[in-house]
């Protein structure tokens, strides 16, 4: 009982199962996630999470782990100790290795019991948690079991990274659509996830008053930055061989970069939406290899200093090779070759050990057509910036020109703001909370289809390839905002990034 | 020395002459103004005060009540101590019956010996601080005496009202301008000197992104809110002869209206700004008589409760005659016949004794013109609403949508705010402040011109015709706001009043 408190977004009976279900994600994300889906009564009766992994655990021992990661990263604390019993009781594990036929007999035993017991049929979600290199084995073998075989109520949720470059992307694809149709496949990029992104949906197409002016007879330029203050951590070995480009812009800027530019939609259907966003990424006017060096600029991070403290260079971390020249920082500059964005650039940058972690989009406006104001007003004047916080306080604000309080005339620079902690009481659920409940529901919308995903590889594949061949590789001071060479980059136009500025 | 603070826009020497320097504006108003403006530094080293009036007063009994208005209404009340005795010393008086060539001899006199003192030719103001009556034949002595002689530094300022319909509009207009050319005549709408009636100036002109939507295309429609709380006080006299359209809605609802829909003026000179402001009086489409009742509504107030305190109906005010169909309500209705406002209704009401003191523009936005959320998030849909607020908190705030925080696409109503007092340390000054200082400077951009008086008059005769005619007067409880006929005048057209909210 109790489960009605959100019927129209309650999925039907499911069963999710995670492949990794030993690693970190599940630890941290996944199983926190649906606790917390539970606990605010998002799930539905008939709901049970199998972990399948190699590690020698039994249902006990995997309980007593995802309480561990429950009672550190769950939102609902208060709620679990009245609710782990129960949720904990829909937890069970299958110990077994991912290339073996026998873990998928034991997994398709342990399903249809399920809905024997449930006297239905219900939803699989097959989450593959795991390392890239098993994706492809998972699902043949799954689908070898006939585990996939009903295209409506099976679905597979693949992790990032969704290859390596244009060519393995290309083919991890088509081995997944060799096993099954693209509407089974969820391909999670969970800063799709988060809150503030999908707002930009709603605030583009929810409100009359910004459509008219979202192109390029208003908008002069467009930043996107995704800055972490953090560094690599231990993700060094990974890292190592991924580099921004492909860790953060390729995925995630692209996407808010779709968001942005996107036309509006007929419906919000996963597949109107989607196509819309493909559109944009289809209209970016391809790099020309000559042209990198004007378009893209890249840069690694020395020792420096964040926040009082004192951090060391990239080539210092652990698992990270000598010399390396893998950058820790990208920035781009595209051009959207349509109707609506022609002449309009959107640059975009992401680093690590940048000053401070904040994601943001700039949509600068063009100047007031005419100066009416007296030469002394005008010279102070300060363009229109329409600013998205997307991390980690996340609102919307616009800069904009107001009379100075006073005698005379004077312009004087204002926000005016909206803060969604302020405006809403609720607090903004985890990215997987609202794709693990989308899978679930099968709403595929803020999944990336395999489409999304080469176009955006095909972006960016002119720009890796030019940087594997040049080896120079610019630095820039932990604590910094990136390197010199990105500043150059936005300058050549005659414009400059905006310092990005915490929402209050 | 010191004075060099505001050196742009401080007045070159001047002298000003208050008429009516015993009176209550002159008290509460100008003089404190005009201390408020030197004790910050706005005011030239030559700069005399000149007070006339009937009143047996020598110098320093007026400068001893000037020093009582000044400390209970100044801003500076911290100076008052330590500059008073300076700019007391600017005071001085002329016991003079303004019928009299004696008292304009005088005057000559005392202006004469000023400019020799200093050595040079100062502006001379003369401020009619008087009763309607005596303002042509103050002016008329004025010129008599040749004080009026230069055209440039010699100015008359007039308070309202400037008529009491549009024939006496009309003949005080053509009197004073057979005395002396327009440029010299300052007409006070002490409306237009608030800061944030002037940003709505700055707010459209010196920013990029509205002025694109300001238009049939996108705006709905528009609504004009001037409500006070207070009653008619001590001038039951003079309002019941007036009413609510003679006293608020001809001048200062039609000064916003002509803010609100003016298109960009070329230059911020005095006559620019008005040539666009009596551009929009004269798109106004003409009310026909018989349209009266569709376009207007009329209500006075019945006794009721205000914030807790019980208040006496209209007709109980002390100096009301019994039985009295003055409005103190007045919404009116207006078309503009132009390219930009073709089918977009200003709604305009004001009224005495209402729910709370509040002046706030309502621009509504047209709805989105494609729902592509989900009929069931469309249905909770709402127009985005731009609120502009004058008074008393002053800001600009704009009604969005926003998704709401938590799984799942819900729409919810979200403000992006600014509040000029959260912005801007400094205080806004009063009105009077701004007016005074524009007129020692020769500015008249914020004064209102002789068509544009008589265009305001030319909107409203029909209605005060139909009014004077038909007696029937609908009533109002105190505290309401408004009567009936004011809801369905809107209602008719499928709109309601939005209820004016206080900017937090």
């Amino acid at each position: 009982g109790g489960n009605v408190a959100h019927p129209t977004i309650q999925p039907s009976a499911n069963i999710i199962t995670i492949f990794g279900a030993g690693g970190d994600l599940t630890w941290r994300k996944l199983v926190p996630a649906l606790f917390d889906l539970y606990a605010a009564d998002y799930l539905p009766e008939e709901m049970s999470i199998i972990g399948v992994d190699i590690k020698e655990l039994d249902d006990a021992a995997f309980r007593k782990h995802a309480r561990d990661g429950v009672g550190k990263f769950a939102r609902y604390q208060e709620e679990v100790k009245e609710k782990w019993g129960a949720f904990a009781e829909r937890l069970s594990y299958i110990q077994g290795d991912f290339s073996k036929s026998e873990t998928y007999k034991e997994l398709g035993k342990r399903l249809k019991e399920r809905d024997k017991a449930w006297e239905l049929e219900a939803d699989h979600i097959f989450y593959l948690a795991t390392a890239p290199a098993f994706v492809e084995m998972v699902a043949e073998n799954l689908n070898e079991a006939a585990l996939l075989n009903d295209h409506v109520r099976s679905r597979i949720v693949v992790e990032k990274p969704f290859g390596h470059d244009l060519e393995s992307a290309r083919a991890l694809n088509q081995e997944l659509l060799n096993i099954c149709p693209e509407e089974q496949i969820y391909r999670i990029d969970h800063y799709l996830g988060k809150e503030t992104v999908q707002n930009i949906l709603a605030f583009r197409f929810a409100n009359a008053l910004y459509e008219p002016i979202w192109n390029r007879n208003y908008i002069d330029h467009v930043q996107i930055t995704v800055a972490e203050s953090v560094g690599v951590g231990h993700r060094g070995g990974y890292y190592d061989h991924a580099g921004a480009l492909r860790d953060m812009v390729q995925n995630h800027l692209m996407q808010i970069l779709c968001l942005v530019a996107m036309e509006p939609p007929v419906s919000f259907g996963a597949d109107e939406v989607r196509s819309r966003k493909v559109d944009v990424l289809r209209a970016v006017r391809p790099i020309e290899l000559a042209d990198v060096p004007d378009v893209a600029a890249r840069g690694q991070y020395g020792e420096g200093w964040i926040e009082g403290e004192h951090v060391k260079a990239y080539r210092e971390e652990s698992d990270v090779a000598e010399g390396s020249t893998t950058e820790t920082f990208a920035a781009l500059k595209l051009d959207i070759d349509n109707w609506r964005w022609r002449g309009v650039p959107f640059y975009l940058r992401s680093g690590k050990r940048l000053s401070e972690r904040v994601s943001e989009v700039v949509v600068r406006f063009k100047p007031v057509p005419h100066q009416a104001f007296p030469e002394t007003l005008a010279s102070h004047w300060q363009p229109n910036d329409l600013l998205l916080f997307l991390q980690p306080n996340e609102g919307i604000a616009l800069k904009m020109q107001a009379k100075v309080p006073g005698l005379g005339m004077q312009l004087g620079g204002v926000n005016m703001a909206f803060s969604y902690k302020d405006a809403f009481e609720s607090a903004s659920p985890e990215a997987y909370e609202t794709l693990l409940l989308d899978a679930m529901r099968g709403d595929a919308t803020l999944f990336m289809r395999s489409d999304q995903v080469e176009k955006a590889w095909e972006i960016v594949m002119p720009v890796l390839e030019y940087w594997q061949q040049s080896r120079e590789i610019g630095r820039y001071d932990a604590g910094m905002w990136g390197p010199d060479s990105a500043t150059e980059l936005i300058a050549r136009d005659g414009r400059s990034w905006v310092r990005p500025r915490q929402l209050e």
